[in-house]
């Protein structure tokens, strides 16, 4: 019932310094998990020699296939390559496969092949090369005493492409098929802590196979059941039942039972009854947009945006009256509402919402605060205001409230609210 | 002139199984970083006390300092508190100032205290307390034989909030004032080994105290110098003149010389001239408003962003007209400029930037390949078109599409194209 487990290791000064976030290991992990393979560390270190070889020595000891990313690239302060080759006791040998594809890349960008780029062509010549369809520097695929080391570029769309094409259909051949399935419910306005009390009984009487665990991101808690066993469907069938009484327990905060973002909540409310929407944004600058259109096929019921930062904007474009800016100000229920039917008009849609707010550092008033957000949602029959307070930072009260505003328009379109 | 060392251990299986990327350690790096601690391992384990137990061990040989976060919630999935008061062999006491603010969060939510958070109010009695503002969870201070242990919850913007209040004020007086200073120079237009060629001579004269990394991302590259030393103003100087060299060297696909993204670079070049912009978004969906706007102050030249998804919106608002769009289709040169022209007037700016695609998975027609972008930038007195090719997913092409357009758009206003 043991799965496959897997280390992740990435290397590089930018992750250590924090200019870099590490997005390359969460994509790993969840494509391995696909396969039932348990990530169960993920170590960064350094453009050093050392700390690389003893990364490597660590996890082989742990782990039984050591994914690499990062230290590839062209440029001197990348030394990974050479380090491998010595590590498994290999000669750098030239593969023309490789080199063939660096000059193709480089006839089509009309550009010379400099020494620098020919070098990436250059493996060891005791690793299987995985060929990079997005770039010049070839994956490498280790066997080592039981163990499988797999290196790969550091540049997100280049990995990606190498374990699309040369390492996932390998593992999938290999792993024992025990199976790791995860089932998720997620749920809106009530605290982790009150959600985790509700559930007492059932967490004490889940069976000693399945586990789980609480997301917590604000109001929007995830919970993630997770079952092991040695028959996919058996585990399949035992989550389903569990996930079902989950769902039973939590009633009315339910918002999904699969683990997707806002967007594709309200995607999958707007598509069965063929309505549109549109939004009149103030505060989130676009953000809401952006979230929504991340969905493929949202312009199947979502219009469009009006970003209207400036007042100038919200009366011109959207309509909102030069009295109710000055008697009520811009962040206000009364501006909220107007934008909102504003949006509605001008975006020719069935709902709107509209945000308008302080999102921060600065910007406060004796009648403002900073993080104070008015927002509306109507169609053509009626409105719905609320205010929110977010506390954090500029970046995170805009998520939120992006997050905010959208279960507001899921919660309005489905009648709940 | 050896700095402190640290270590970010991170705890949580959601950070294996890929549900969560890892923010908290980029911040914590950058905070460290400027105090002139260098951070040399950042390790993700699972909620599991052998493994967390094992990573204390392991990180405490190579660091002075581990930060620990995550795994300090009410719920049961959380193991970590009762952890680290066995590791350190100490008892769990009730702390009452962090009772008294558990209980003031809870009257002020109206909410009754449950068992579960007043257990948030135990600590082992063996560390000093860190006090959480945001939350509930307090974070945890220890030292032992020459290490110390800084454990916060993995929430970002409490493990910020007990950092920026208790951790980092404490770090800043203890450690020894040896210097670490980075230096940037963002570059667009050239891919890094070309970038590379033409500073071998420049690195090879490196002093040995300083070094050189390329952090590329796409066709933006960032050169970072990295400089140590025991004297603050003596490496401050001499990074000050590597720079300048370097920005000669690389003449005009130099776009700042300090570490800011094109959002602020935009911003930069907005101000001093006092002109305004608007953007037509189309494929982008909002992102450019939404990067445009995560600058504080934003609003003094950013008007704001037609968000025209639908071709009806780039028709009654911007102006595109019907005819274009079935000559020429929406995704064409005719149509951006269209929707440049028609946001430089309906949203009354000095510069217009336009973006109108496909990005992705689907949509491709036989006429528009999958990853095709035009943009518009105009003024009142001339406009510019450029296509471009985007080639990796729906999300990264909608970011590196908002990056094009924004150095289109600065590139513009300063005269550059």
């Amino acid at each position: 019932m043991s799965n496959t487990t897997a280390s992740i290791i990435t290397i590089g000064d930018e992750l250590l310094i924090g200019q870099t976030i590490d997005t390359n290991s969460a994509w790993i992990a969840q494509k391995l998990n696909v396969l039932g393979i348990d990530v169960i560390r993920r170590l960064a270190v350094k453009d050093n020699f050392q700390a690389i070889w003893n990364a490597l020595d660590e996890e082989r000891r742990l782990s039984e296939l050591i994914f690499i990313t990062g230290g590839l690239g062209p440029t001197s302060d990348d030394i990974t390559k050479p380090l491998l080759c010595k590590y498994f006791g290999g000669q750098m040998i030239v593969d023309t496969t490789v080199l063939n594809h660096i000059k193709r890349i480089f006839e089509r960008l009309k550009r010379p092949v400099i020494e620098r780029n020919l070098k990436q062509a250059e493996v060891p010549d005791n690793c299987r090369v995985l060929f990079n369809r997005m770039g010049t520097a070839p994956g490498m695929w280790f066997e080592d005493q039981g163990n499988v080391f797999v290196a790969m570029p550091g540049v997100p769309f280049e990995m990606m492409a190498i374990m699309e094409d040369g390492v996932l259909p390998e593992l999938e051949k290999r792993v024992c098929n025990s199976a790791l399935i995860h089932k998720t419910v997620v749920t809106a306005g009530e605290g982790e802590s009150f959600i985790a009390e509700r559930l007492v009984a059932f967490e004490a009487a889940l069976p000693s196979n399945v586990n789980l665990a609480y997301l917590p991101d604000t109001s929007i808690v995830r919970i993630r059941l997770t079952g092991r066993g040695d028959d996919k469907t058996i585990v399949e069938n035992q989550l389903e039942l569990l996930q079902k009484s989950l769902v039973e327990k939590l009633g009315n905060i339910v918002v999904a039972t699969e683990d997707i973002p806002m967007e594709k909540v309200l995607a999958n409310a707007l598509i069965p009854i063929n309505k549109t929407i549109g939004i009149a944004e103030s505060c989130t600058g676009g953000f809401i947009g952006h979230a929504i259109t991340q969905i493929p096929g949202a312009s199947s019921y979502f219009a469009g945006s009006i970003v209207s930062y400036d007042n100038r904007i919200k009366e011109q474009i959207l309509g909102v009256k030069p009295a109710t800016l000055v008697q009520f100000g811009a962040v206000s229920e009364q501006t909220a509402t107007e934008m909102a039917r504003g949006a509605l008009h001008v975006l020719g849609v069935d709902f709107a919402l509209a945000t308008t707010g302080v999102l921060g550092p600065g910007g406060g008033t004796d009648k403002v605060d900073v993080g104070t957000v008015w927002m509306a949602v109507a169609n053509s029959e009626r409105i719905i205001t609320r205010m929110f307070r977010f506390r954090y930072d500029r970046q995170r009260n805009k998520e939120q409230a992006a997050k905010m505003g959208m279960l507001l328009l899921w919660k309005f379109i489905t009648g709940r609210i």
